[in-house]
């Protein structure tokens, strides 16, 4: 394990504030800025910049007093609120008998994670989501966190936010808006996914059968967090998914998610007619406590939505939904996850796993956009979020997919005529199909747009989707593609404060403070990097792109100058 | 010139559709396609896939035909069309005396283009503008190959379009539509611009006082037009403008336009104090001569509108804004573009060049957006809209910059209201400040909805924007990511035949013939050069994103056969 993971932004520091109902600390990021200087009376004058704070997801990695040591796993930062609410309890042993066999595994000593905790489950007769403790009326240390977080600038710049503690609890306990938080995963810092807050970016790693190796892909999980993925999923379908996993869950900052049916295919070789729901029972409660925070089931496409799919272009696109339908179509059953549905609720409750549906029919192709198969499938996600609720089970709703611009709205408005207020959560939507090497653009032209309608949560598409597993490279460049996306959705919902950053770094631009822009930007070592190519000097008041000459910048301020000397 | 410009495209071919009014012979891209295979009853079963004719901006370069020597130039396909008319002359010397002093020096011999051509104007008292002659009734041999170009899908597939020759002289005669056609530059293949055509992309070159010498600047122009690029824009601001231009307008298939201010504040050695109608008038007729199609022409930005600029947070960031808003105030003179409009539209109509009426007041950050001092300009270009079309001479209108999502459709709301339909031509806008090195993508998402809205023409923003000038691979990324937005909102304003290519990339998609999938592409290298990375074999049924359990659409294809077994 030779990488270093450390996080660092430049001129940036890990900063923590504190809470007023519970005893906690937010994490968040603040950036120093350098003086504006100008001239006045032929004197040089100073003007001060106040630094700017943002919204961190790199956890334990960007602060330089915490040892980063990945066989260690991160901080454990939730472990005594769960404790204090003394409604868990810590198992004996793993439920697992799959983990239980890998755990008994001599041959997998050598890449298997090295400290192994026992899991936390609810105890008996006991609630102990998010959601429960919300509709009781309890704002637990989680709401308060998120709540800090959320308000992005600290409270000095005074700006009027809604975002109050009570505010996420009443969100959760109505079921628009999702903190997701499995009770084994005291790692992760508490975040909200919900129409009301920020736009969140998740991202997906995970080996194939093909390549990626467990290093890789924590290397890949804290790649995402640099950069701002806000969740992370974990999509392996190789070998030793257990084990990957285990690394990745100690290691990351940041809810994980997972579709467990590709484990449990895994499990029975691949050989779909083999699934059963035994199977795939003890796969989510391996997970569960494994401290994964939430599941795609798809468990809103039914036989009868089959007939529908003949006629597209692309058929079924979604792995998971390609599966559920070819066991469906093997077995001529319905749906094992529709039928289990209220079982799986009942196991995700113990440990607060929360379920995202997902949409299994999404269509993969500009053709197939909004069809009947897929808004057939939707309002049965609607069906399910009520039963979800009912097990105070927090839920997230999956959406598109390939959808041209003038189809993405109805999107959006069908989701909530049907799902009764859940997060939407959208893979883009990819607004065109023509472009196979640039779906991290396509994509984040749809996203930027469903976010802004009032998408919660959009899940990232690399440079290589369609074509092949991303790399490092391709995760970053996914990541900052979304959280162009997201920031962009958040300016045009005009949330409270989401615009300081942009505000200082337009100053910085208009002052040359090239350095204070690009420690502003979402990719401070990429702008430097364009900037120093040809370039001459350090810092200077033009670049090589309009030469001395045709500032614009510097013309104005001349002619500022020359404006302020006539009168 | 040992660069070799030959464009070339995996499994195409040019083609020629001839015309039905005039003798012409308008090129496009034929995309062949493998046939689909399936398996039925043990049996296999070969489906022919129609071959996709695309729009092909690449002209003389991806002909196999044609030899390229770019000391030679284009082939002049409008010269015979332009005579036919016979209401123009050519003169017996350039008019400019700019041109004749460069012209007349030998130690520019080494730079210069060979072969120098003397320039054509309209004869005495003869109006030659396609806008003049639409109003006339006439349909040009440039309106209907235009009128065919449109028509990306070979007659064939009768797809109900409302783009006839009528149609396009209708729209040009409204002034809904520009057909950019200087007589001075016969290489150009004609194009229109207007909101009933297909969204159209503008790329950026030129070199500036710190980079980039003829050679480069003639390979990013060829460039462009491989990716995509409809026109094109010298933006030179460095040395040797009038040499690097005629190399580029002589080698380039597309019109090509400029900032006439930009040379003229050269010819005064960039002081700005110094310039004057007599050196600009000189500029614009040796630039006329020279063949550059349209001018961006800063006339709207007016003395009143200066105290507007003063609260932003990034003033005035148009190049051309700048200078003459500093000319303004050291003069403290009404802006001499403005004053003298009239005459600059008594020249332009002699060559029939089109004004782009420049926003020299586009806000340079999301805090400037629509404001005051945006808005008081747009209206001031819609006044010099009427003026331009007295004289049959076609306008653009140019718009923004920095917008967030929730204002840009106010931005096409105004213009129209403004500007009498003549067609927007914005810059982004880019929908947030804090991604330098990504711009290409934050605004991306902003030129999509705006063309979305009825923005006939999108001008390109690079990797490079706010950092440094464009390199080859930069100008690639700008303008396949445009490509991408103009395709969007084609499919968006459900253009005829637009989707056609969408379809046929999804069914290639679907039966995994990768080939073609990468042929259909805006950009086939790159997208084989992504599958390829970490690739077994060349064509299989599954690439290494999923693996072989986990493709979808592999799956679903095998459910559709256990669904037909089963019936």
């Amino acid at each position: 394990m030779k990488i270093n993971h450390r996080i660092t932004y430049p001129s940036s520091k890990k900063i923590y504030i504190k809470g007023k109902i519970h005893d906690i600390q937010v994490g968040m990021r603040e950036i120093t800025l350098s003086d504006t200087i100008s001239v006045e009376n032929g004197q040089h004058k100073a003007e001060k910049n106040k630094s700017v704070i943002v919204y961190d997801t790199s956890g334990n990695y960007s602060d330089k007093d915490i040892t980063i040591d990945i066989s260690k796993g991160l901080r454990r930062i939730r472990e005594k609120w769960i404790e204090a609410r003394a409604d868990t309890e810590i198992l004996p042993a793993f439920s697992s008998d799959y983990c239980n066999e890998r755990l008994d595994d001599s041959n997998l000593d050598d890449i298997r994670f090295p400290l192994i905790s026992l899991p936390k489950k609810a105890k008996k007769g006991k609630a102990i989501t998010q959601m429960y403790y919300a509709r009781q009326g309890i704002i637990t240390p989680e709401m308060e966190y998120v709540a800090i977080r959320e308000n992005i600038q600290n409270e000095e710049l005074g700006i009027p936010t809604h975002i109050t503690p009570e505010f996420v609890r009443d969100e959760i306990a109505a079921g628009r808006a999702v903190l997701p938080a499995n009770i084994n995963h005291p790692e992760a810092e508490p975040m909200i996914i919900g129409t009301n807050f920020l736009v969140k970016v998740n991202t997906n790693i995970g080996n194939s059968a093909l390549s990626s190796g467990i290093d890789e892909e924590v290397e890949k999980a804290v790649w995402s967090c640099k950069w701002g993925g806000d969740t992370l999923m974990d999509l392996s379908t190789g070998e030793n998914i257990h084990e990957t996993r285990e690394w990745i869950v100690r290691n990351t900052p940041v809810p994980v998610g997972t579709v467990p049916l590709y484990q449990t295919l895994e499990k029975v070789d691949g050989k779909i007619a083999d699934l059963t729901w035994e199977i795939y029972r003890d796969t989510l409660i391996e997970q569960c406590e494994q401290g994964v925070d939430y599941f795609t089931i798809h468990a809103g496409l039914l036989k009868a939505h089959l007939p529908l799919v003949k006629g597209r272009t692309t058929g079924i696109v979604s792995r998971g939904g390609s599966i559920i339908a070819n066991w469906m179509t093997q077995h001529n059953q319905e749906n094992l996850f529709y039928t289990h549905f209220e079982d799986i609720c009942l196991i995700l409750n113990k440990y607060d796993v929360a379920v995202s549906l997902g949409d299994g029919l999404r269509p993969g192709s500009i053709n197939d956009a909004n069809d009947a198969a897929q808004f057939a499938e939707l309002s049965v996600l609607g069906e399910l979020t009520k039963i979800a609720w009912k097990h105070h089970v927090q839920v997230l709703i999956e959406g598109p997919g390939h959808v041209p611009m003038q189809k993405i709205k109805v999107n959006m408005d069908e989701q909530i005529a049907h799902c009764h207020g859940a997060p939407f959560y959208t893979l883009g939507p990819l607004t065109t199909d023509i472009a196979p090497g640039y779906d991290h653009i396509t994509s984040a032209i749809g996203a930027a747009q469903i976010a802004w309608y009032g998408t919660a949560m959009i899940c990232y598409v690399t440079p290589k989707e369609h074509l092949g597993l991303p790399d490092k490279e391709d995760v970053r460049a996914g990541v900052i593609a979304y959280k162009i996306a997201a920031h962009a959705a958040d300016l045009a919902k005009e949330h409270p404060g989401a615009q300081v950053r942009d505000n200082a770094l337009s100053k910085a631009r208009f002052d040359f403070r090239w350095k204070d822009q690009f420690n502003l930007s979402l990719d401070p070592e990429k702008a430097l990097e364009y900037y120093k190519i040809g370039r001459l000097g350090e810092e200077s008041d033009h670049c090589t792109m309009c030469g001395p000459h045709f500032c614009a910048m510097k013309l104005t301020k001349e002619m500022h100058d020359c404006a302020k000397m006539n009168e």
